[in-house]
């Protein structure tokens, strides 16, 4: 393609509105323009890349065997009524009424959809498992769309629903899905992480995400240096970092702490170190006979977070979980939070497991003002019950035993459900089994949020000139910039035989035809994020050569003309390898 | 692909409430399944037909050098009330609001988006031309939706929209446009027909229709048999066979007629020459000093009908185009509508170019129960105002003077406008011009029903076994069956070998390997409309042989084993050639 044919849309002001990198490279780079909030188009360079996202997604998932469809985005309400979505799904439904007053949403997902098929469709056993896809338009009337096309209105999702006999079968497919999707993400060139994830609102058993990792990402992830294991950190497990406290050194001692109210304070004030403090965190509880109190006390390290997720699933808390106030601490215990502690509390209590493996401690003392210091478990204090109660941090062993614990950022580009019978039980979906007895259908789901691989892409892959595209995704893959093209017949004639060349060879090629200035075409190539440069010049040419630097190279490097070629092939051929 | 990995899902009654051929053969040949109302999934069959038709589409109009785009297909209300369509629209138009309660529709068409994309984008006549396509979800809210896809409320359309420093470039790209559709519906392998057409609603000065011929065609269009000249039927220019009438040979003579109110009637009690009586219509008019009755004749002959369309743009005639009635007709002529001529007529009349050029031809007199016979107009009464009145027929002489015209049935496939400035005036679409001076942009739009296509190529393309795929569109382009697939080893492998050297050749070939019976694949297989079929039996490879049908041939012939593929190659590159 040419420059002349394919113009470039690039331009040079950092869009107000644009609050994350690849927002505003997409904008700067000409991928795409906001038509309303939430709604974008695609331009021409921009589809090139969601086209080639597309590409992989599709081949990745016919090699698994799943059977393209396409399903109307309009969707009727009676399907959504059947599986109670209609109700329970919140203002993120774009419902519609046709002329005829008739309910219908545009699908955030297409659950119901296939579901019906299925139901319609599927007969026998011999018919399963059958997995459906399509890479189709969703709409989800997000409350405060932004982020540019990560978190748009409509998008471009990839949904697969598998359909079994047996919970057996779905995790067959589960797990090749599991595959197929790292290899989906591993093609689009995209450090990724599958992470174990909590199942949500959508229902069912088993699930894992699958998040670009980024700085920029929303949501946090652990995973091991040793092992594949990834989890939320919300439901990452938290081990101690040993089985049992070293041996008590120092005396218990009451201390008058009239500043430190919070660890901070107390571990400069008094030289404590803070994995050797209890912070004591009261939750609500409901009254019991054996708790009448309604509160109980919840004991991490001074450096851990309390996990919300992991503290609400212990026994003797209130569901949902609630902070209780000053008041209520002061009436049950009769001192404030910052001076809460272990020893000597009138209310019950749960340690973490960190909490459970140190001595020589120190705590508030349940009287304001007052600290234990160098507390020990059994000799000044009896055990609490143990719980895994907080977020894992950055070295913390990892729950398989394999390495210890990296906290990383991320991007959710994929989702891969057990979803179980929840809609096949709402929609009465059933087959004849071999034995010729009706069994309800068991259902696995499988996302990929196509238009939002782009822009994560861009997280992963840019530097303060723009975009480093992974080569296959890259809109093109090798930009040949002439230099003087109006000017220069020789520089033409050669710049127009390379790019034949390149094009035989089945390159993706950029010819910049514009006869714009050397600094104009540098630095719109480097924008639009292409793979590899190659320049050519009068001058370089003298000696039989032309410039080329890859996009992430710190300096050009000159080439024979012959070379040019075979190396760029060479590159890509590496580059495209799995 | 294997009839095990892509199972059929053919089915053998006949759906009751499918009305035409193609919604038949899809909903039997497992190509799409309804979900509402003109809502229809495309099953992974029909979706490989789709994604065909989409393939050569965008191949065509890249190489035309289109910019592949895609728009959202929820859009704001503002931009088309900014065009004044929010209100024109009618109930076709599916308007929504979202959380917020702002107003969007679902796009049945992308006019407004585009032009809003050019005027942020565009900014000096070096842009330009530009034409800008997509290949899209679009609605219609049909207040019947039915035939299928062929007339559902969700569709995909190719839509593409350019833009022009002035009218002269537009013509050139409509021009190339006009190639590319015929190049399109070429390669598609249908029998089509470029149809000069009314501009309607849209608003633009030329316009061409694309139709596929099909007896079930909603449109009728007629076309030369000497040259390229088609138009629909209701501007089609019907010119008259000859250029003066010939002598006259019969004496006027006034006759009773009390049971001949009708040209049917007269014709068969009477014995005229249908092609010698003239039908006498009264429509409204304005009043005028000219003509106080308010009312004008149209005369045509008794054999032609009368074209709406082009008697509502004759002078005198009342618009909208209105048909007097009974009551109106007696109070001004004193007679009844069976009764009527134009010898004494007391009201202004048209005649019709054909009325103009018959000699010895019978009307009524305006006097119930009476006719005259043997008329000559200058002899017997006077020649009234000509103008073209009537729908062309078969036979007709063409308007361009090449031979003589067809009339067909065409299902509309493709349109495309010259727009001019509507929609760039109304949203202030400008760009400077080499003087820099600002110029309002000109505009083409361009659109094919992509899904429209794929209905309308088996309305041209079937037969009592079902669809007979034009092979560029097909599915799979040769069906292989083996006979007895689990009891003989030697035509399983003979069959995976020949399976394996068809996929090298790189044809689309579909392996039945069900073991069903052979009367179940071969009615599938036609059902489904392969171009080309193979069988594979003990009995043929005793004789080295295997047995091939065309999907069109009358039967099986027998040919080597070694010759199938050389020869299905042959056939298909030939098919392809366009």
């Amino acid at each position: 393609m040419r420059t002349s044919q394919f113009p470039l849309s690039t331009v040079k002001e950092t869009p107000a509105d644009a609050e994350i990198i690849s927002h505003r490279l997409m904008l700067r780079a000409g991928l795409i323009r906001k038509l309303a909030a939430g709604l974008y188009t695609w331009l021409p360079l921009g589809l090139r890349v969601l086209r080639n996202v597309e590409r992989i997604v599709r081949e990745e998932m016919n090699r698994a065997g799943a059977l393209e469809v396409l399903m109307p985005a309009v969707q009727p309400a009676e399907l959504w009524q059947e599986s109670g979505r209609w109700e329970q799904y919140g203002p993120e439904l774009l419902r519609l009424r046709d002329r005829h007053q008739r309910e219908f949403c545009f699908g955030p997902t297409h659950e119901e959809i296939i579901t019906d098929l299925a139901r319609n469709e599927l007969r026998s056993y011999k018919q399963l498992p059958v997995n459906f896809y399509q890479i189709q338009t969703k709409f989800r009337d997000e409350v405060r769309p932004r982020f540019g096309v990560m978190r748009a209105r409509e998008f471009i999702m990839k949904d697969a629903y598998s359909f079994h006999l047996d919970r057996a079968s779905l995790e067959q497919t589960y797990s090749e899905m599991y595959a197929t999707y790292s290899r989906i993400f591993q093609r689009c060139g995209l450090a990724f992480r599958a992470v174990a994830a909590d199942t949500g609102s959508i229902g069912g058993s088993a699930s894992h995400e699958f998040h670009v990792l980024a700085d920029s990402g929303e949501d946090a992830i652990a995973f091991a240096s040793g092992s594949d294991y990834a989890a939320n950190v919300e439901l990452a497990e938290a081990i101690a970092s040993c089985n049992a406290p070293p041996a008590a050194i120092e005396t218990a001692r009451l201390v008058n702490t009239p500043n430190a109210k919070t660890i901070a304070e107390l571990v400069t004030q008094f030289n404590q170190p803070i994995e050797r403090t209890i912070k004591t965190l009261v939750v609500a509880a409901p009254v019991t006979d054996a708790n009448p109190s309604g509160l109980i006390a919840l004991l991490v390290r001074g450096d851990h977070e309390l996990n919300i997720v992991k503290a609400s699933k212990c026994e003797g808390v209130a569901s949902p979980l609630r902070m209780a106030n000053e008041e209520e601490i002061r009436a049950a215990i009769g001192a404030g939070p910052g001076s809460l502690g272990p020893k000597d509390l009138p209310i019950p209590c749960i340690a973490d497991r960190s909490v459970a493996v140190i001595a020589d401690f120190s705590a508030g003392a349940n009287q304001d003002g007052y600290h234990w210091f160098g507390l020990n478990w059994g000799r000044d204090l009896s055990l609490p019950p143990i719980a895994d109660l907080r977020n894992v941090i950055n070295g913390d062993p990892s729950p398989d035993g394999c390495g210890t614990l990296t906290i990383a950022r991320g991007i959710e580009v994929g989702h891969i459900f057990q979803l179980g019978q929840k809609y096949s039980r709402a929609l009465n979906t059933v087959v004849l089994d071999e034995n010729g007895k009706a069994v309800i259908l068991t259902m696995g789901c499988y996302g990929i949020g196509v238009s939002r691989v782009v822009a994560a892409a861009i997280e992963q892959n840019y530097d303060e000139r723009g975009i480093c595209w992974p080569v296959s995704i890259a809109p093109f893959t090798v930009a040949l910039l002439p230099m003087k093209w109006n000017k220069s017949y020789r520089v033409r004639e050669a710049a127009e035989l390379l790019y034949e060349q390149l094009r035989t060879a089945g390159i993706d090629v950029l010819l910049d035809d514009r006869d714009a200035r050397p600094g104009v075409m540098f630095a719109d190539m480097e924008l639009i994020g292409i793979p590899h440069r190659v320049v050519m010049s009068d001058k370089h040419l003298d000696a039989g050569q032309v410039e080329y630097q890859g996009r992430r190279d710190a300096a050009a490097q000159m080439m024979a003309v012959d070379a040019i070629v075979p190396f760029l092939t060479q590159q890509l051929t590496k580059a495209l390898a799995v």
